[in-house]
This record gives C-alpha cells, structure tokens and sequence, in this order.
C-alpha cells in the first residue's frame, strides 16, 4: 500500500531533501528509519527536491509498504525516531495511483528576510539580513508583474534543464512584517533557483537600482545574464504543497490555468 | 594595550566557547581572526566558558594586542570575518588589570522552554520543548527558595572541582511567556551544569513530583543523586555579565553579599 507523509523540517543543518553521497538530507534520515523497519532499502518520492539550506513548513512525500501500520503508528514511529530539525505533521493511506511528484498541482514559498542596523545571530540560518532601506511598495509593484504565465528562463539557474520554462505564477507579493518583509509567491510549479532570482530582484527593485516596468522586457528577454543575483536559501521556506485542484482553486477561484505534470524535472 | 570584545552568539552550531582539540568553537573563530591580524597566537579569555550548544545574549572576553586599532574599527574588522551565529556587540579599550573572569561578579542566564501538542522543528537548537502540563506557580514557588547564598553541591554536575560550592543568587523565578516559560536566574557565580540542573528540578516540580518544600533539605543534603536530571543545553542563554559592583546593586540593592574572586574554575 502506498503511504502519504506531511512533514515539516528547519532545512539549515541538512544538504537538502534529496540523499548524496555523503551528508545530512531529510530523504536519508526517513530511508534510514524505513529500512530499519523493513529491514530492506525503500525509497520515498517528494513532491519537491530542496535545496541545501532550505525550509519547509509543508512537504510531502510517499512511499510503498507491506507493513500492517496505521497512519497514526507510523507518525509516532517516524517521530520517535527523527532528529528534531523533522517532524511528521500528518501520515495517510493513499491510493496507488497517487504520485506526490506528478499530483502535485502547486507550490507555495515564502522567503523572509529581517532588517536592523546590525545583524542578530539567532536569526542566522533562518532569515535573510538586509541592512538598506528597502522600498516595500515598489517591491511590491514588481512582485505583481510576475502573476501570470510566463516563461521564466530569465529567472532561473542557466543549469536549469526542463523542456518548458513556462510556470504561471497564481500569487506573487511582498508582506511588510515587525522585521522586514516576506515575499510570498505560489504557482503551478518553480524552476530551478526561481524563487531566489524572483527575491534577489525585487530586493534590487528595492533599493532603487531596477523598476517594476523592466520586469516584462526581462521576461521577453530570457537572459539570465540580465539578473543576475541570487538570494541566500537560508530565508526561503516551502509553505504549501496544492495536491489537488480543489485546493488550488479554493484559494485563486475557478477560472485559474492548472498545469499538471508528466515528468518535469527540478520541480 | 588590552581589549573588551561584548559578543552574542548562538551556541547550537558550536562545541561550546573553549577551543578543543577539534572542531568549531567560539573561542576558536575568534583566535583565528586574530592570529591572521596579527600574524601570532592571541589567546582571548572570555567571562565564562559556555557549554556545548548553549547560547549567549551577552558574553565578554578580552586580549592583548599591540596593534594600533580603534574600538569601532576592531569590530568592523571582526564582524566582517565571523560567521553569521557570532556578533560583536561592543568594543573598548580596558585598563590592563582588568581580567574578563575574575571580575565578573555575577551573571545571568534564561532558560527557554515552549509547550505545545507538539515538538517545532524550527525552535530545535533554540528551546526546549515539554508537552506535559507544568504548575508554573509551584515551579515559581520553588524557585525563589534558591534565591540567597547557599553551598549548591547538590546542584550541580559531580565533576565540579572547585574549592567552594558556595554561592549566592540574586534572583530566581518563573516568568511565563507566550509559548510556555523562562527560568530566569542571577548570581554571583554558577557551579557546572548547575542551571540546568536547577531548571530540571523546577521541571519535576512542575509536573508535581517534587515539592517546593523539598529545597532546603536538599541544599542542606549536598548529594546530587537526590536530582538526578539535567535539562538540554539548547534551551540555556547566557543574557548577562556583571563586570562592576554598580551594576550588580543597581539591580539587587546595596546590601546584597557580593562574591570577588580570586582564581575559582568552572565559573
């Protein structure tokens, strides 16, 4: 039978979700657990791959079993057993077609970033500092323009290596908070590094050196060269994860384009 | 000349301050950043050698250089070189008999604990976290019976080698915050692992299995099998160190019994 896991992880003191040859990742620390109570290797599929540095409120994965366990004895298992940088938030049987990769209609990031005169140590791997004077209603100008379906070569890692580029973005907005501000974007999937170019340009927007009104000419252009920061992953969070068309129309109404995947990869 | 470095840091990513045979250490970072200014060794001797994954609001040390460099231009030249989890809050410039450990003449630490249904990866490192309900009256209660100048061999860690135990606290109690508690606690010099060691029979307390009653008896017993647990590190903030008389009675009132030292470890 095949079981969906709802996790939620602080990703500074892991490489990521996906397993290397070495190292700490979230996707070891949960096979580690499964062979023991196999006593085989089983693999578990996300429904995104984060990157070294990188938070999550919400991701899910799923895996295949023959062990006779209940939702419920399989969160107190996985949580006993996870360092506390992990916690399985919800566990549940699912049907056999289900992919948390290829259902996955939508994702959800916030970035955060704090600003103060100086830098505090307790925020260190979970924000972003900024020390300039940031223009939060310019950021947010911009941060519009990308609502929408785009092709986002321009802003992406060049080692981006998907057939399409084109992603439509359902929300994309700057959230003035006690600290600074945090951008909030969902869309129906992200390229590689998208998110902290997206960042890494507003903040530039921010601080007077680019304008909301360059944000289509650089879309048209897909050159990466054009923009060419990339935010630190330390401020960005995975918040939500849409797994059905429910839920992402709840959210953005009826009339939203839906893209669902074949086999897209780095999303 | 010698100089008064005011740092914060947070301890989790740290094997503690006291440089060791391997690994990263707050002393450490510190040393390598001098020895690169100065081209030979600088030994740095902070107010207190805090543990293992414990954090510090407030901590000092000094050194002794013959460079000519202004106090803002140390911490710039610092700051820019240490790692996001140190900051240099404050430099100056310090007679020469002045010595970080021996006058300090008090301290005080916070102890963070969060309750909740269940564990957040994101306070991991930076609170402890208990899921059973705690009477924080009766753990307040209990904690003002530690207030004064007591022999606290029974409260802390049996590899202590000092030669006296006795100490005196200023302060001691129980401050509800919104996700659960802060033991807050001031004195004029702590034993090993004795805060935590205190937090874990206030903990106890909490749950109802020790009473407030029971403080005086085990300060007079001086065995420390009679409290045997020791909260994590990772809750214990080091907040302040009291380098002169003035500040400690401005806080406590001038007829409080001051503690100078003349070579006491482990303090």
């Amino acid at each position: 039978m095949r079981i969906l896991v709802n996790i939620s992880y602080q990703g500074s003191q892991f490489l990521g979700f996906q397993i290397q040859q070495q190292g700490r990742t979230v996707q070891q620390q949960f096979e580690k657990i499964l062979k023991r109570m196999h006593r085989r290797h089983v693999r578990i599929h996300p429904s995104s791959r984060t990157d070294r540095g990188v938070h999550a409120y919400e991701q899910f994965f799923h895996f295949d079993t023959d062990l006779n366990i209940e939702p419920k004895q399989w969160k107190y298992a996985m949580n006993s057993a996870l360092p506390d940088d992990i916690y399985v938030k919800e566990v549940q049987q699912v049907d056999d077609h289900f992919h948390c990769r290829y259902d996955c209609l939508g994702k959800r990031y916030r970035y955060k970033v704090y600003q103060a005169t100086h830098r505090n140590p307790f925020e260190s791997g979970l924000k972003t500092f900024i020390k300039e004077d940031l223009n939060y209603s310019k950021m947010n100008e911009a941060a519009k323009h990308f609502i929408g379906t785009h092709d986002f070569t321009g802003f992406c890692s060049q080692k981006t290596e998907v057939e399409s580029k084109v992603r439509t973005l359902y929300q994309s907005e700057i959230i003035q908070t006690d600290e600074g501000f945090d951008y909030v974007v969902t869309g129906s999937g992200f390229l590689y590094n998208m998110v902290r170019v997206l960042v890494a340009f507003l903040i530039e927007v921010g601080k007077g050196k680019r304008h909301a009104s360059e944000v289509s000419t650089l879309l048209n252009e897909k050159n990466r060269d054009s923009v060419p920061f990339t935010a630190p992953a330390e401020g960005l969070y995975l918040e939500k994860i849409y797994l059905t068309e429910k839920d992402l129309t709840t959210d953005f109404g009826d009339n939203i384009k839906i893209h669902r995947k074949k086999s897209l990869q780095n999303d």
